[in-house]
């Protein structure tokens, strides 16, 4: 399996600097490309990896390229130049891999336990132990790997590809070409109980969890994330939303279009996140809050309030030795105090004569 | 499906204002409500939106409802006077559910693999390729989803339901109507080795994890979430606890009676929580803790000593903007060094002539 | 069963003080032990039971012992003096689950789905609606619980146990005698998309993740922990390492041997951990970091740069009352204006005479 650098500018844009006759086989970081390797210079402070690296082409911006030493194409090495390398070198190598994986092919293991009920099209793959119910909808090439759960009245619409024991509960439908990684759940219960206490006792009484989830096109959502169902209305999950592992989102919770969620992050819930926010790892977002378009939370911060403008936000302390922050940290609880002694500190001296 | 008020009032309690014989079709928000839709005032802050909902009956409070112009009754407005409202609407909810979903019927689907010295009550439910070991007992109107694991010895009491694929390790046993989200492990082993290593090398030695999960009565458990088996003792969860997603708790455990854990939250070994505590989303608390009852922890907060005392806790910093959060992060790990200047102050302060 | 003190010693090492023909039945804490029971002294803060405990023998150090009134043999107290009487006592233990709970004989449940193309030992144990892709290679006495999903092209070498519904997904290893709990996800998709935005729009584009797995012998993992595979090269899990629950760790991370990881940690992507590191829970690590050998976080602590020595580390609050945190939490953010007053002031000070 090869491409010559003229085959890709043809199927990816681009422009070739040096030989489009070049043949490429494979993909590699630019330290360790061999002689028939594309690689790509994301971040600039790899420059000078550029002109060390075995690989036979690398993917560059213009403004790169020169400024590199001209002879550099001279001497043997080619370039394909286009505005965004990294995208460009992803979308080679989802190629490459295209090619070597080829599609899994339509069909129904004997061992999946699919309802009468269900409308499962003919181009679909339905693997070993899947369980599909009642009223479900599967639609043109989707595939559902091993030990899958599709609840009744599920839609899943065409392309869409479901890794080993996803859970989807009923009701709950997913857009087109959306993948969702092992172990993940998608509808179950939002946690939601009502106190009913007195002197004498009382009880927690469930609400009902009547909503579903509602996923759009070209999402991407990790290993044993779980995404709850709604209350009264739905939890809707926006197009081209990317949720990362072990991420807990919580019902009513609307996460706006292209959104990054990292792993282990928690969103409490009926929470609206914008379109394009970007969110680190192990952040906790609270409850019945509004994130503006375009917020970006730094990994393991905790969001408390409404952000309402686009921006970068943080509260988190990198660690430290910890007799260092030890000593400083029992000091935080007594800032009031500090503060106080040095309002004192200010008046005391005002009364000073000079 | 209908109800009319006073239908409700005959089963749940709480007094007419207004039409007993209006028909309820559903429910919903105030402000989403339609001509049969029963509402409710949950929180005072909505108390306007009680004038302008469409809803045909609001589910309120008496010292609420005497703060309202007293003419809307007369304008057709019916209440249904409650004490807990919420918890009201939560149990017509409830029954409207139950009514539109009829009860799984009892059978075992022919892909379950049921040990024959398991016993199974006739009346329960065991879903497509569901395993059940030997010895295990399953109660009366239990059920169990497709794909669940029951491990040998398990019990599971009457009217357990637990989600797809809830996975109980041997030995373990679940109260009657406790409900079990997918993904959710019950019993694998507490994290516990023993260090053996001396300058030549060496290992961690595990610890056998030979106790068990006691669940107790009417408890919920989220998606995902893993509750360890103790080393030699059990681990046990009260009656009436509701714990939320991707939520941990170590070997050893216990947690009291009608606490309530939120999502991400992880508890390490052998800590005690109290009865009715509120611990928030994503809090770590630590291991060998005892925290009393009616402890409140907010969300993301790190418990590190026992909280010996009812209250509500906090260690949590909301995120500002990264350059403000970063320009004092810094500083945090100088206040003592900030202190000491104080010091230095008043005591130069206190030596200067006035 | 039961063995006597001298059988111990003579599988275990140690020495007797006392009487070596006693019979031990099982093991027990010290306050909960009884006459048949073997106890042990792990934490010197315990050391007045070892007076009081009704257990047969306490396997103790020969320091701490010393410090035992030496009356305590005479009077029909028996003691195994071992070096490290916790990791003694765990292997002890071993040693009566092991008696107690033979080990699962070999064989394939006839629902198990295993390709023609898999290789498995004959002595290995491939449980109920286990699953095995091509060309996998199951090894010696393997055990594969129930649900187990083995992708193609994976490799088990001998003894590893997998415990139920553990997705292993295509081309990863695992190393002898490792064992990993329910629901763990090994070698999904790592979390990569290289954004292509304009300001007409865009999409994030999946950098294919091609890389595997490659976890060494000797390790455990806990219930519903990740780990992804690697982008381009593999993410490595060293020999011995223990991971507990609901751990997350990136593409490309590399944790090194003997390293502990508490639950609820994340790591970010392509971070490498050294040797016997302690990583405390809820700890969040960033990506692209590097650990020395021999560090330990503190529990819910952020790292957020390279820890290049061997140390302690922290950056965590414990929770105080809330009205206290918060009062003093909202100066945190006007540190960098208390250092401005304090330097002002000392300024003025400076400039009075005294």
């Amino acid at each position: 399996m090869a491409f010559t650098l003229d085959e890709l500018v043809g199927r990816f844009g681009g422009v070739v600097i040096g030989d489009g006759a070049c043949r490429i086989t494979g993909l590699a970081p630019l330290d360790q490309a061999g002689p028939e390797h594309l690689s790509f210079l994301a971040n600039p402070k790899y420059l000078s990896q550029v002109e060390t690296t075995r690989a036979a082409a690398v993917l560059i911006t213009a403004s790169e390229l020169e400024k590199l030493s001209p002879d550099l194409a001279q001497r043997g090495r080619n370039f394909l130049v286009a505005a965004n390398p990294y995208a460009y070198f992803a979308r080679v190598a989802q190629r490459f891999v295209a090619l070597a994986q080829p599609a899994q092919p339509a069909g129904r293991h004997p061992s999946a336990v699919i309802d009468a009920t269900a409308r499962v099209a003919d181009s679909a793959y339905i693997g070993p132990n899947v369980v599909v119910e009642a009223g479900a909808v599967i639609g043109e090439r989707v595939q559902l790997d091993a030990q899958v759960f599709i609840g009744r009245g599920v839609t899943l619409e065409d392309d869409v590809h479901l890794f080993p024991k996803v859970t989807v509960y009923h009701g709950c439908r997913i857009g087109a070409r959306t993948q969702i990684h092992a172990g993940a759940v998608i509808g179950a219960d939002g946690f939601g109980f009502a106190p009913d206490f007195t002197r004498d006792g009382g009880e927690w009484v469930k609400i009902p969890q009547v909503g579903t989830v509602q996923i759009g096109v070209d999402v991407d959502i990790g290993a044993n994330t779980t995404i709850d169902r709604g209350a009264m209305a739905d939890t809707v999950i926006e197009a081209c939303v990317k949720i990362d592992n072990l991420v807990q989102i919580g019902h009513n919770c609307r996460i706006g279009a292209y959104t990054v969620i990292a792993g282990c992050t928690g969103i409490a819930g009926s929470t609206t996140l914008g379109r394009h926010c970007m969110i680190g790892g192990a952040v906790g977002i609270g409850g019945h809050l509004t994130l503006a378009d375009r917020v970006t939370v730094a990994g393991k911060s905790s969001v408390t309030k409404s952000l309402t403008k686009a921006g970068v936000y943080a509260s988190t302390f990198p660690a430290i030795e910890s007799a260092d922050w030890n000593r400083n940290a029992v000091l935080m609880r007594n800032l009031d105090k500090m503060r106080a002694r040095l309002k004192q500190l200010e008046a005391a001296l005002e009364a000073t004569p000079r």
